[in-house]
Parts: structure tokens; C-alpha cells; sequence
């Protein structure tokens, strides 16, 4: 696990989570156990978790019923991962071979439904109905944006709110239920958890943004994957889409992203066409808007510590560089 | 939806499932509406549904709880059948494209992960933490299944306690919690739903044998797929495992089943050697052992029409051809 400083009100309970969900995952069955110890271990940040956890904090931070919901959130979202490894030609993913590279496409099924079924065994416990509705109206959304991700490959015509409509399907829904089921199981006031939804929707879609631009921006080693893998893959992100609007090479940029089988060298033009177009500073520019969003939701919430740490958890999605 | 004449006394009932899994379904996303509904109307009879609402006819039939609880055991069930789709090679499935041939692995994974979606979705409207904790549990053995099943591949030395550690989960298990579930939301004595449980494993096991005799035995027309498409796919069913062990030509056979790419001939020639060996008839004689387990636990059951009716859908099962 990463350990973000921003985390620090939190960073000892996010390791009980961490625990936890080593312990829950175990199974008998030896490539099931692997396979999601594997995906487990390969790591990440634990935003949802952790968003859930400081949701908590404004309202009494009753930890044992936050706890399931956080290791809840942190299952789907693996699922979805490893799930999306079968579409995905990514072979690692943060450092490491992704459990479709190393074990095949059966294995990341089998160990996705197992992942899900846990995250069901679970909400049994918590045996909060709105909690499970929330969670299952955003699972329903994941798997169709999962669809629309398929459609959008290497449609170089795709406008902004296609765009938005993917990111907020594969990323921003799950951070904002985050956000809110936190709220939700303390006991929040419901104008407060609309809040802290909202809060987590404009955060999650500024996350993917930076996402999309580190893909095209960052160092290989720091990111944990190769760099320009959405393009060789096809996924039209947002600094691809402005490029193809603003590049004064804006043909030459098509023609490289409409070939199926991209070279090394393709990638590197074509990421090489993205910056000089001025497409990353032009996504930065929608990343601010989402941030200031999600900050301007923060005024909604009750004036304690959190609040400024949510509001720098903004802040460093905003500079992240991995 | 294929009638059965067993069903008679629900028949109507079960159509009403069918048109609110219809309704539930639909969805706006065109590839995810056409797969689930391609899914949906490949049909079958609908027999988790069936099961569950049989249960609840011993206990005054509370149809309102029992349809939610019908629908989500089917949507359960289609979801593990277009997630095995991508293990498995079948091209048809009862006579149609799967969802695989028709649009490729992403798209069966996605539809899967929205069938699976939808079920918790209605799980959360059932609102009773026993029904979840037994739909999680099962679906936590079934994805362990699914990997067991690959493991299991062309290994021609497995024996019949890893056959039934597979079936089990593939198939008894949610059959069994079909029938229990039936009987706990209609308030049947837990004694009861016990034997319910029971009821619906040890058919759930003559079942799935009865399939796997059916791979080698049925008329292609009759079954809606190609025969010996186990053979081909080098699953270990029963009469496999039965001939492995008795029949007098068990290395010719062990030979084309070690074979990686089987031609029309080798499955023919396979088929030929098991139904030689006796292990048809050596299977039947399983099946009749679970089918009179199954039996056995209906004297368990207030002795009320719907009780013939479970032994009548056990000779049923038994004497199947389709």
C-alpha cells in the first residue's frame, strides 16, 4: 500500500483495513488465493477506502461500521480491475504482471465474481439496504460504462461528454458513493451526504483526467505501467480528444491512432503530437474546474480538520505525479 | 422459455418471472440490451425460479416475496453462464450464438458483471440478510468452481471426489439455495428449509450427471448444441472418469482425450469408446442415488400436492433428454 502523508488522521485505520481485507480474501483454492493476494498487493492508494474513512470523520467516526463498507468499496473496485484486465492489454499494472498477463483471461473472471461475491457477503453484514442500493446502482453503471469503453475504442470522433460519460462510469460514481456511504453509515445529515457525493464526484472525475493525462505525461517508472498505454490501446482520452480538435498535425495524430497494431515509435509520435498541441495544459484546465468543485462542496460541511484535509486531498489529485 | 407440464401449477407464475426479468433487464446501453436479452430468450426452463417458487407452495405461496427472490436466482444463474462462456469454447448454447461468439470476451464479461449488478440490486430491495448471506455464499463456491474447472482440464486422472467438489458448486449449490430460499421467504420452519436445501442439492448433483450423460448420449437437435462438446473442451465429466477407469480400451481413450486439438473423428471415436465401456449405464446408476436422496427428503415436507410434484420433477430429471 502507498502511504500518502494526507492520510495521516487515517493512515493507522487504513492499515486495520488492510488487514482486514488480507484476511477476508483468503481462500483455500490456490490460484483464487494468489490471484487476489496479487491484485491486492499490487497496491494503489486506497482512495476509496480512505474516502469513506474521513467521509466518517465529520460525524462521530463510528470506525466498526465504516470498516465493512471501506473493505466493500475496495473489493468492487478490484473486481472492476481485474475484470477490466480482460479488456485490457495492459500486461502490469503498478510495477507488477496483472492477473490476466500471468494467469490468463479465466483466472481474471473467476477471480473478479469471487471478489464481487465476497463484497455481497459482506453487504449482508452491513445489512443496510440503502447501502447495498447505492452500491448496486453504481456496479450497474460500471459495467455499462465498461460497454461504452469498448464502443469508444479508437473512435478518433468522440466529443467531450462521451468523454465525461466513461470517466464518470468508471471512476468518479465509486469514489462518490465512497464519499457518501461514509457519511451515510454515521449517521450524516442527508443535505451533508449529498455533499460529500458531490464532493467525491467532481474529486473522481478530476482523478481520471490526471490519469489520463500522467498516461501521456508521466516517467514509466514512476507510474508503474508504460507510458502511452491508452494510446497503443486505443482508449481516447481527454488530452487525445482536445489534440485531435487543436493539433495543427491533427492528421498526422489521427492516422497514427487509427492503426491497429501501434509501434513504439507510433506511441512516442503520438505523444510527442499530444504535448505540442497544447492538449495537456488545455486538460489541466478541466481538472481545475473539478477541483474547485469538489472544494466548493467542502463549504457544505462542518468546519472541522477534515474538511482541510479533504480540501488538500484536492489539491495533491490535482499534482499527483503517479 | 421451454414449458415443462411438471410446472403446471406455477406455470402462469413463472411467466409472470420471465416478464419482469424482461423489464428488469432493459437497459439503454444497445450492445448490454441485445447480450442480456439474447441471454434471457436462449431461455431454458427457468428451473432455479421454478424451484423456488415450488418451496414457497408449501407455505401458503407468498407470490410478492417469492417473484424478487425467483428473479434474482435467474439472474445469478445467466451471469455465471455468460461468464463461463469466456472459459468455455461452445459457440451455441441451446441452439443460438452465445454471447461470445456474437461480441467477444469484453462484452460476456460486462453483461455478466451488469446481470450480477442487477441482482444486487434486487437483493437490496428483498431487504433480508439471510437471503443475501445465502446468495453471497454461493456465489463466493461457484467462482471457486469456476477455477477449480480449469484446473481440472484434460487432467484424465482426476477422480470422482474432484468431480463432485465441481458439480457441486457449478450447479447443486444454487439449485439447493433456490429451494431453500423459496421456503424462508414464505416462512417455512427452518427444519423444513433444511430439507428444502437438501432436496434441491442432491437434484442439483443428478442434474448436472445427467448433463454430462447427455454431452455423450443426446441427438444434437434435442440438446441445442453440438454432442461431446465436454470431450472437445476436455472437461472431466462422469462417464468420462467411469470409462477412464473401466474400460477395456481406457489408453486409446486417455489418448484422444490428451489430445490438444480434437478432430470430429476423435470426439466420435470417444464417444463410441465410453458408451463400449459400460460407464452410461455406470453413471445412471449415480444418478438414481442422488435422484432417491433427493426423494427421501421430501417425506420431510408437509404432505401436500406440491409434494408429489418435487417427485415428479425428481423422475423427471432423471429420464430428461433435453
Amino acid at each position: 500500500m502507498k502511504k500518502l502523508w494526507l492520510f495521516n488522521q487515517i493512515n493507522s485505520d487504513l492499515q486495520k483495513v488492510e488487514k482486514e481485507l488480507h484476511a477476508y480474501i483468503a481462500t483455500d483454492y490456490p490460484v483464487l488465493e494468489e490471484s487476489s493476494v496479487q491484485l491486492l498487493e499490487a497496491g494503489g492508494k486506497r482512495l476509496r477506502p480512505a474516502f469513506a474513512l474521513l467521509a466518517g470523520k465529520f460525524y462521530g467516526y463510528p470506525f466498526q461500521k465504516l470498516l465493512p463498507v471501506a473493505m466493500a468499496l475496495e473489493l468492487i473496485h478490484m473486481a472492476t480491475l481485474v475484470h477490466d484486465d480482460v479488456v485490457d492489454a495492459s500486461t502490469t499494472r503498478r510495477g507488477r504482471p496483472t492477473v490476466k498477463a500471468k494467469w490468463g483471461n479465466i483466472v481474471s473472471v473467476a477471480t473478479g465474481d469471487y471478489l464481487l461475491a465476497k463484497a455481497l457477503e459482506l453487504l449482508a453484514e452491513i445489512n443496510n439496504p440503502e447501502v447495498s442500493r447505492i452500491l448496486a446502482e453504481v456496479s450497474i453503471e460500471m459495467s455499462q460504462g465498461e460497454i461504452q469503453q469498448i464502443k469508444a475504442s479508437n473512435d478518433v470522433n468522440q466529443n467531450l461528454k462521451q468523454y465525461y460519460y466513461r470517466i464518470k462510469r468508471k471512476t468518479a460514481l465509486l469514489i462518490s458513493a465512497s464519499c457518501k456511504l461514509g457519511g451515510i453509515v454515521s449517521s450524516a445529515p442527508r443535505r451533508e451526504v449529498w455533499a460529500l457525493g458531490a464532493y467525491g464526484h467532481a474529486l473522481g472525475m478530476a482523478f481520471q483526467i490526471v490519469d489520463d493525462i500522467l498516461d501521456v505525461t508521466a516517467e514509466a517508472s514512476e507510474l508503474g505501467k508504460p507510458v502511452g498505454g491508452d494510446i497503443r490501446q486505443g482508449i481516447m482520452t481527454l488530452p487525445l480528444i482536445l489534440a485531435l480538435r487543436n493539433s495543427a498535425e491533427k492528421e498526422a495524430l489521427k492516422e497514427i491512432l487509427l492503426k491497429e497494431a501501434k509501434t513504439d515509435q507510433d506511441v512516442e509520435e503520438a505523444i510527442r503530437l499530444v504535448k505540442e498541441s497544447g492538449a495537456i495544459e488545455d486538460s489541466h484546465y478541466y481538472v481545475d474546474l473539478y477541483i474547485n468543485k469538489a472544494k466548493s462542496h467542502l463549504d457544505e460541511l462542518p468546519n472541522v480538520p477534515t474538511r482541510k484535509a479533504l480540501s488538500e486531498l484536492a489539491n495533491f489529485i490535482k499534482e499527483r505525479k503517479f
